[in-house]
């Protein structure tokens, strides 16, 4: 059993986190902080947790968290980085499901977030938890970032295409949809049902934090740095990311799909669909799967790939599972295997 | 293990049916039956099942159901009766998710559903399917009646005031909400997303099949025939009802909420909810329960009773399942628990 | 011209009024207060009205107000209250679309708004603007308070039973349900897509401030106090109330139809369909019009009345503006024809 | 006055078209034929219409719909065809909502629409309504083919930059989102609420029968044979189109913005805004308006132009009412302004 910690269970991620380790055989949910609601009870504020899950909030404690195994972060930007090395020097192991630790240059991390980093000196060891992509990596990890929703969807869209060198890595499009579970469980205008409900827009085209997360690791794969135009859009949904991408086929006579094939072939959470599907982000919905289908409208030069994944699963609480499973030794599927509710 | 089959798997009570015993750890799925879609895997109907499922819908064959333990039916009213016979005959015991069970008398049935019954001598033998009504029957039988959805969310947040004799049975209101799989996946001007999407409205109001069904178990409870007006509403939304029910007190001073906390005090699947509370159909959305809460505003003389369940689970294929696991000695619970999806 | 102001005109009902006023041809809408928002253009907040109004917020300025023939008040409970005497004083006449001048008996309103009373001196003369019932004393008004949004679905569908003392007004039932527009625009966790859509649940069942309103009016009509159990619903939709009315029939011989049709032959907004009808809340978005059908479900003595409106209209800005056309002599549907959209 | 009569008037665009045309001050809505419901009211098919529209619907009758000044096809794609040639020279006018006049090629429309043109020596005459680029053409008109919904979001959105040569035309991408509305009314599946709630998708990847229009279009604007690659996704919503178009600038130091402000300038109905801005689909529901806004990501070479519309007016009904009045020498504004309702 893997004694977990989670700080910040009062966010959508928290509440995902805390039904996916419920179900999880090989974990005990020791404990679940809150700053703000401290004494109350989890499944007072999540009423599907009744029945389920006894715990309450309780204050961060550095004591007992340093007595977990590992703690997720299920928190704001900036909170995981103050935490992080006081508990890693404790003994604990980390993942950060926020943007914490997923640049590499503390100074783009500065730029996109607005704040200096507070221990740049984790940001080489800690390890961007893309399974599909840093298996191994995660494997011995003490330090996990967690990627973002946007970053999972693209990232996984996009890999076999440039690891075999088949798009142009100089044009890429990333046209990306989200449902408003995205946007967290703060009480905000923006996010009101009757805001968002009934009608569709895209945001932040000009500059999105994702876009230096997906930047990198797209560089990083295509090993030398990307074009890449990102444009995200708000879904009247709740659950659910869908990324449309498109890339300059380079030699039009390849097998694109037989580069998919190969890439995930082994792989538990993505499902590369057969030619002419249109993945539909309800058939992932609760689940950490990334489904994809690939397109060459009239057999011209302009690839098109649809990767669909569950923001707050594949996108946040179920890779950050996962992660854990790799890092604690089991199969990376514990726990996370299920079907999709439709309707 | 349980050999099942499942004629008629092509609506959202057999895709229910399918997802929730592919989790069963004690189940043998062997085939699923579709006249219209016979040869067609059943994961391309319903993307959720790709990598879950590897059956194709097949023809219904009387030979290969018999050898089943047990047949579901989630087919249309009227079909049922058609073939159960011969699968009691042949040694298989039968759970009809449709109506063809559910009334005793065949004249009711045939008044409300527009057709004679095809074997009005097994309607004695049947067995009203709501195991916290009629649990040791359900362990017994070989031809289950699963309830309808409207009928299980009235009859559990009635049960208790009437067993016990605490509110007037000449005068019961039951308001009820539906989401719109309730009406099913048939292709239907009425329910498209553009007709029923951001609009509400009553239904039915002059009569609806599920009155006469609720009016039969509830007099049954009741010891003698009560006084039933039975309101159906259709919600912009997919999954959930919620029934809203007056009765009118007949001792003031009686605890009501003793009551409920007694009935249900050893029941799986129904939370009785703290005084002040309001149940969400999104809590128990994707699960077998039902949660109840209990009101008396200014202590009048009107108990307004709010029970709400997932039509699908507890209203269909989960109630179905259950009685399942009573039939052949399992945990009524088996294969059931889960914690909702939320958001 | 009927020179207008509007304090508080950040909210839906405030914007509301400005499209509804923007179309009306005897209108010159002045100004829009908000003190939070003073110096935003109004079309920055609320983009449908870009190339539409050219105004921007100001602070609310007394001198100005009082200039104004008619002050609309969309403000929260409690701030009418505070300016309503100077601006009376000042000869301009208010239309308050919040709570404070509804209920007639101060005592009561403190008890359900939580505040003591700033001038109970004009609680006798506001008018309550239910135009349908008090139509000739809003003609004179100086004060007009608007109904609430379930008041009026609820006493519109009523109306005709009561003054005809064709029910028991002992035992009334109004099971309502409501979009999610109804709870305002303030940021609050509560009214978030993620957390109302796709769930319906009750609310406020043990009390309501909207009872008082209710049985206020109700009792009027009837001529005696009236027992009413009011349970309100939250729909995961924007707009749209939907009042499901429960009332014992005193004489099961009599013709109830009639006595909706006589009673609302002149009315230019209130819709009484045909036997059997079941409105829905879309055929009245947008519209100042309320739709009502009757039911007598097995000819028993339970009467059902299904009640439709646009809660942002007829239940709060559009019966504002009829109640301004009354009192400025206007026929009261000027400006407020019009067919919803649909879907 | 202009005499109307409408062709199939029992689809979405049907519906719409009525809506708009009773509010508009110079048209008589003479007959709305319908082969499947004639004699039945209007209004019992949709209850928006109650107490606005006293027509039933009536048989197609060549007499009576030559009689008119203009007749309106809201029907599927083939019917038109058949009866304009007839009806044009009867003497009335013709405006085709529907696809068959749109391609000027019949080879193509035959390969994209699988049948026959009836009457291709109609092709050259007709008009392809969009009147921000064929206005003068329009008034002319006898014959008009009323542009598809994403070619109106799409080209309105693209002209500017085309007409001007500042985006590369061979390599244009339009990612497009519309509203199930756009589906139309027919029974399907593929529409239910249970299907495509709450999730979201792309179809008709691999072509869809507004490339070709759309292609057409950009190409004649260019002077050349464009490259564009469409892709299509499914809003669940009701109402509404977004286009997300991508160019690549070919003079990194033009300025775009100024071609947009002086190409609409004198437009009644485009709305190009401000730096920065993202439009919403709500804040045109209802409107034939197009709001547009332009990006360019990190000042680099791709331009980001974000289109949006309701599908049903500016992309179907109001349009063809803009084209009408054009026509008939009405300003193109004519009963068409006014504010989207919103939330």
């Amino acid at each position: 059993m893997v004694r977990v910690g989670i700080v910040g269970g009062t966010g959508y991620t928290g509440v995902e986190l805390v039904r996916l380790l419920l179900r999880h055989g090989r974990v005990d949910l020791a404990l679940i902080t809150s700053r703000g609601n401290a004494g109350m009870r989890v499944d007072d504020m999540f009423p599907n947790l009744r029945g389920a899950c006894e715990l309450s909030f309780s204050e961060p404690d550095m004591g007992a968290l340093a007595e977990c195994d590992v703690v997720f972060f299920a928190t704001p930007n900036g909170t995981a980085m103050q935490m992080a090395p006081d508990l890693l020097a404790g003994g604990a192991r980390v993942i950060d499901l926020a943007a914490d630790f997923r640049l590499k240059d503390p100074a783009v991390w500065e730029r996109w977030y607005g704040m200096p980093h507070r221990c740049p000196e984790l940001l080489a060891e800690a390890v961007y938890g893309l399974p599909e992509l840093n298996g191994a990596a995660v494997r011995d990890a003490r330090l996990v970032a967690n990627p973002g929703c946007y970053p999972t969807a693209v990232a996984l869209g996009l890999l076999p295409l440039l690891e075999q060198g088949q798009v142009d890595p100089a044009s890429l499009i990333a046209d990306a949809k989200s449902g408003v579970s995205g946007a967290g469980r703060a009480a905000q205008v923006g996010t009101l049902l009757c805001e968002v409900s009934e009608s569709f827009k895209a945001y932040g085209v000009s500059g999105h934090r994702h876009w230096p997360e997906i930047h990198q690791t797209l560089s990083a794969v295509a090993g030398s740095e990307v074009g890449l135009t990102f444009v995200p859009h708000l879904v009247p949904m709740i659950r659910g990311i869908h990324a449309t991408l498109y890339g300059r086929v380079l030699d039009p006579e390849a097998d694109l799909s037989a580069a998919y094939e190969r890439r995930y072939a082994g792989s538990a959470f993505v499902d590369f669909m057969p030619a002419g599907a249109h993945p539909e982000t309800r058939s992932v919905r609760g689940t950490n799967l990334c489904r994809i289908a690939l397109h060459r409208p009239g057999m011209g030069d302009q690839a098109v790939i649809l990767s669909v994944i569950d923001n707050l699963v594949k996108g946040a609480a179920g890779q950050a599972i996962q992660n854990m499973n790799l890092m604690f030794g089991y199969d990376e599927a514990e726990g996370l295997l299920d079907v999709a509710l439709l309707p």
